[in-house]
Formats: C-alpha cells, structure tokens, sequence
C-alpha cells in the first residue's frame, strides 16, 4: 500500500524533505486533501487558510539546503489560544472573533525558525479553561467527543490531518484528549517552554502540550524546544529490568471499567517484559492534592479574566464571570494555602517518583464518552499538572466500545527527556499488545 | 502660584475632568508641553506621538458621561515591555525594532475601559533583564541614573510628565526606580494583576508595578485593577499604637550612609508618632533567600530568551546569551530546590510579617549613583519578589548628595489595601519630616 504524505510522522516527513524525496509543497497539498475530506466531520480548525499554506510551503521549498532547520517543511497545528503573527487567534471567544494580532508565541517563534509549517488553528473550549466542547469530534467515533480543551490539535494529529500539534493544560487538556483520541500527549515540566504569547489561565498551572503519533516525533520536538535533563538519558533502554510503579491516585473511585482494565493489563505487560512493577500511594497529607488543585483552578481566574470580564462580561462564559466574581467565595487565605500545600508538596513528589523509571497513572476515568457538548472528566489530569511534573500519555488500549484509552507515565520535575526514552520503550509495548489499534487513515 | 494641569495627581486630574474643568484635550496639551520641554535632558520616553495623544484624547472628550470610567482622562505611561495596540513595543532590543503587535496587555485592556489615556512607551533595559541603563536620567539629578529596569516610568513620574505609570518587576525593578526618582512605587502581591501580554523573564517572579507621586493615586488604580484583600482595611488608620517593624534582612552589609540614616531617621519618625517599632530578622533557614533569588533569575532566562537566542543570539545582551546557554552551569536540581526553598519560605515570612500592621525595609543601598550606564543594585529587592509580598517604595529621606531616598513598606500577601492605608499614613510622615522634598515643576 502506497503511503500518502500526510500519513508520515513529522521524523519522517522531515527525513523525506531533507533528502529532497518530498517537496513542502506536495506535502503541504497531501496534507490540505486529507483536511479537505475529513473536516466536514471533524470540525477541528478554528482557522485554516488553504492558499496561505501553500505559499507558505513554496517559500520553504525555497530556503537553502543550509539554512533550514529540523522541522524543515514539518506542518503543525496550533491550539487557538497561542498568537500566531500571520492567522487569527481567537480563544473560542466571541469577544476575540477575527482578531489578529500580529505578534508569535514564543513557542511559534522558535518553530517557525526551526523551519516549521504552521497549518492553521485547533479548536479549543472558551480561552482553554471551560469544558464546554466546540464542534469537534473524535476522529475514533464521530459521536463522541475528542475531550478539551486542546480538542482541534488532539482530534488532527489522531486523524491524520497533521503530524503533531500544540495544546495547553491547566487541568487535564492535553492529556485527556491523547487519551480519548489515541495518541501520544506530553506535558513537559512547568515552564521549561516559554509559555509567552499563550492565554493566561492559571499562571502556576499553564503549560504547553505537545501531540503526536508516535514518541519519536515528540523528541524531535523536545530538541526543537531545548529540553535538556540534568543527565542526559541513554537511549539504550530495555523493559527487561526496568523499574515501574503504578499509582491509581486518590481519584481511582471515579475509574471506569476501561481504566480498571487497561490498568490490569498495562502492569501485567510491563511485568512480562521483564520489568519489576510496585503499587505506590500518595502520602497521606497529600491526598487534599485534587482540591488544592481545583482552589487554584476556581481563584486564578480572577485575575486572569478581569480583562474580558470589565470589556463585556456578557460574552465570556458565565463559569468564567463566576471565577472574576469569586462566586465560590474563596478566601486570599484559602488561596494562599492551596498555593502553599501544593509547592510544598512538589518536591515530597518528586522524590517518590525519582524511585523509578516512570510511574504509570490513570490519564482519564475511561474512553471517550458520548456527545460532544461536554469534554469529559480531566479529574485524573490536575494533581500532575499542578505538580509540575512531566507528563506522557501512552496510547494502546481500549474502552467497553472500542474507543482508545491511554494511560499516562509520570517522571519528577525536568526528567522530560528520560521520560521520552521510557515512553518509547513502553509505547511500543501498550501499541503492540494493549489491544487498541489505530485505524489506518 | 498657578498649578498647571500636567502636575495634578491623577486622582486629582480625574476630579477635574469628571467636574469638567478640565477637559482631556487641554490636559494632554499641558503634559505634551512639560514632556516637549523635558524630554531632551530626561529621555524617558521609547515612543511617544503627540498627534495621536491629542486624537486620543479627543476621542475621550467625546464618551458621554455615563460611559466614563474612573481613570477617564487620566494619562499613564506605560513601561516599553507591556504591549499597547496602537504603539510600538520594542523592549529595547534591536531585535523588536519598530514591532507594533496589534494586541493590548491585560493591563492596557483593563485601563483603557478605566478611560486612561495611554500616553506612550518608556524606556527600560533590554527586555526588563539586564543592567545596562537606557539613555534615561534621573530628574533630580541628570548625571544620575534613575533606576531601572522601569527606567523610564519611574521617571516620567517623578518629573511631571505622566501623573502615574506602569512598570514591572524580576528583580528591584519597580522599587529601585522610585526610590531613586523620589515616588511612591508598588509591587502588588505577585499575580493579583494579570501579566499577560508583558514580557516574561522569571515567570514565577514577574510582577507589574505600580508608580505615582500620592498614594491616593496608588489607590484609585488598586480599585481598577480590583485588588482585594479577604477584609477590607479601615480607611481610617493613623500611627498612634500603630505596630510596626523593621528588618534591615540579611543584605544590610550592602546598605550605604544615606539608607543608614534614613532607617534610623525613619524608625524615630515612627515612635514620635506613636507607633511601637521594633527589630526583627529572617529565621536562620531563610538567610540564603538572595541566593535562591539569583538561582531563579539566572536560569528562567534559559527558557524565556530560547526564542530571540533562536532568531539571532547577536542581537541579544551577552548576559541573555549567557542565560539562554546556561553559561553558569546551575544544574535543574539546584534550580529546582531554588524554586522549592523560596515556596516554603513564602508563608513562614508571611506569618512573619503579619504580626504588625507594616515590614519597615530598605528600598535601595543608597541614593542613585552617579551615571546611566548602570542602573544601580537592586540586592535589597529580590527576595519580596521572590516572596511574592506586597511591596510600597515610600519617598522623604535625602543622600548626603540631596538625591533622594525611599524605604519600602511590605505585608503579607493579599494584603495589598491594608499595605496602601498604612503606607498613606507613613508616607505623610516621611515626605513631612523625612528631610527629603521633591522640587516643585
């Protein structure tokens, strides 16, 4: 079967660019064909503008062999809640609709000049922080949703319309849609990406995410952006021997029956590999993380969405006029400890996680649930996020209905890179015997 | 003596244009004369255009009554770090010549529906991150420096050319230039103002500042900006068996005559009053809060500066360079137990601070050194931004060369309004008896 261009991973097509086999041109038009097809059911673009993509790919097709970087021609879907200078952004706001500031994320800035093809803009919940679907689906079941908030850049990269994609989290938004839709999300350690230029939520919480198909195209990203460990890991890493842990969380009475069983097999498939897995557990005097969490996620927005709310409070969503209110009425003091609790517990995490190779946690209660109104439960997503800690959602295995579920594996704070060679390892394990394949697109 | 409208006070410029006497076309004609006749020996400005000042305030002229916010009217000039839609922001770095993203900062949103009148950019160090002063000079003596990274905002106040301004904060940034300028200077609790659409350099860190000659002005932007404390303090507060401290920290080995006399001068200020005062000290545990600070602030960089170290690191200062290659080799975990150890210490010096209705501590070493090329030691500051605490600069004391000296007054976090009414009562005591006063216009 003859691959078409926009089934290639972003390692791929890069390889194909550099070696002149594929022109950014070409791919750029494989890709808009498939986007074509697929969108009238996906509706995953805020914004995609065909004739812009195009001319954007010949001025790269033009860019001497020497000066061109690692993602040469490599196209990328960007979540509508980080500025791009040449498109529209947006926020699934009616306040923001056809706004255009001319500016770039520092995180598009670094692509672009990594030589990046920006395709368009991902569909998001309201500013990234509700969890009111917009009008995509899942790529795995058109009655379903994709999850949120990064629900456009989880949906293209599981459907084949790009190659890798941006998301954010602040709760559970990257993580929760690889889960539900099938492939591989990262959210590195806190602020180890420049968040500049992507809408502020939870400043102590925001964080990039990062999508693919596959682990490699997340490391050539994790280049791209500079990820560097204290110690480089070496890439020579085998399941035999290796050390895991599970920890279902304080959240494990919210698992369904998907999780309860992708859980089971998971550490039954690592222990075949030769791997020696533990059951850990969160010390007691941290089993509040989940509501510190939510203190936080409920007293941010406050200050972050005071600016919309003094425009026209009548435009934003009515859960985020609640937070500029305080309608929950919690107290600076409140705020404070939560704050407090969870800085302190950071480095109490990060020492219980530092035991192993990488700790398996649940990513979602289950599969993709049904309807796209609502984007699921991110109830298994907000401690790590929180935490700060780096965070990969490993595809492989699947719900009652077929529908994917991931699991994720969890490392301290600035292992990212060693997290990627475990996931690597793993991923290849939970894709081949987990039981969940991706359609062929 | 006449009072020229380009030397009232915003609260009171805001009276006077509600009442109208004053409208908002002749008030912008009298501050464009004081910055027309000043600007060649201040240099504070990085964009200023008097034409669309003046259609600006044309335009404000013209909203009925009813639509009028409370800062209508009322000029601020706005630190070249902070994007503003309809002027350039440039960040002083060649790299940003000439940029103009058409897209407002929170805070530029939120004063813009207040009714201000953005005046224009002023200068500041590159990207708010380095030493190296603009071409700006301090107004009480033009040999001098007047501080930085807010150079050119704390300027600008002092000499009568914008009744109030924003800058930001890293390091001493906002309180280093008014204690240098001679103005009240405010550093609210980190957070309680939204950052986005300000340049990011330690995001943890960060913080938008507050100047203006009154705190009366303090205030009326404090209501804008919504900051809140759990309760509302009493306006009606005065010194007599007020409760106060004072703590010289652990940098005091740095402090020149001129603070050394203003500390001594201002506790007995205090008790003459009728406050009690006494010492206090950091907990052994926390001596090393400078260090951590530093650790923060040299590895942040390696993160923020990616994207202008990607597009062409020689245009960017050698120390950003530096940060960005991590030229001091701090490790993640040193970075990492930085981060960690200033978390813990937030809410013991909290605690620490609340026992009394003010912290009494040093702003700057001394008065502003002779030349621009440096923009002065911001040693005593880092920590209360690395603490997150409420900070208020408060002017009155003179430097054996008649330059002027301020202290700072800090509280507890979210304590911001109790810090603005203590901070009314002790800077009339000091601009009052401190022995420095500010040269009429």
């Amino acid at each position: 079967m003859l691959i078409e261009p926009y089934q290639l991973s972003a390692t791929d097509v890069a390889g194909k660019i550099r070696d002149g086999q594929l022109s950014v041109e070409d791919y750029a038009k494989s890709l808009l064909a498939r986007i074509k097809g697929r969108d009238p059911v996906i509706k995953a673009w805020a914004y995609i503008n065909p004739e812009q993509v195009l001319a954007e790919a010949r001025k790269l097709d033009e860019v001497p062999m020497e000066n061109r970087g690692p993602l040469h021609g490599v196209a990328i879907a960007v979540k509508d809640v980080i500025y791009t200078k040449d498109m529209p952004t947006q926020f699934n706001s009616p306040l923001y609709e056809g706004d255009a500031p001319q500016v770039d994320a520092a995180s598009i800035i670094i692509l672009r000049k990594a030589g990046a093809l920006i395709l368009g803009k991902t569909t998001t919940t309201e500013f990234a922080a509700t969890t009111e679907g917009p009008k995509t689906t899942n790529p795995n079941d058109s009655s379903r949703t994709p999850g949120g908030s990064s629900s456009g850049s989880g949906a293209v990269v599981a459907d084949f319309q790009a190659p890798i994609s941006l998301g954010t989290q602040t709760g559970g938004s990257t993580i929760r849609p690889a889960s539900f839709n099938g492939i591989y999300g990262f959210k590195p350690t806190w602020n180890s990406i420049s968040r500049e230029g992507q809408k502020i939520f939870c400043l102590i919480f925001d964080t990039l995410g990062l999508y693919a198909r596959c682990v490699d195209d997340l490391n050539l990203l994790a280049d791209v952006f500079a990820l560097q460990d204290d110690k480089s890991p070496s890439p020579d890493y085998t399941l035999k021997n290796a050390k895991f842990a599970f920890c279902k969380t304080m959240i494990w009475p919210q698992a369904g029956p998907g999780l309860v069983k992708a859980m089971d097999k998971a550490v039954d498939l690592l222990r075949s590999s030769g791997a020696t897995v533990e059951e850990i557990k969160f010390p007691e005097h941290l089993q509040d993380l989940p509501k510190w969490h939510q203190i936080i996620f409920n007293t941010d927005g406050r200050t972050a969405f005071l600016p919309e709310y003094r425009v026209d409070k009548t435009c934003i969503a009515d859960q985020l006029v609640g937070h500029v209110e305080n309608r929950l009425k919690i107290s600076r003091a409140a705020q404070l400890k939560a704050f407090d609790d969870i800085a302190a517990a950071r480095p109490v995490v990060d020492a219980m996680l530092a035991e192993y190779d990488a700790v398996l946690v649940p990513s979602v209660p289950d599969e993709a649930p049904k309807g796209i109104e609502s984007t699921g439960s991110a109830a298994f997503n907000g401690i790590w996020t929180a935490l700060h800690n780096p965070v990969i959602n490993i595809p492989g295995f699947a719900g009652e209905n077929g529908m994917p579920i991931g699991l994720s594996l969890v490392a301290p704070r600035y292992h990212d890179r060693k997290l990627l060679v475990v996931s690597q390892a793993v991923g290849k394990l939970f894709e081949t015997s987990g039981g969940w394949k991706r359609q062929s697109s």
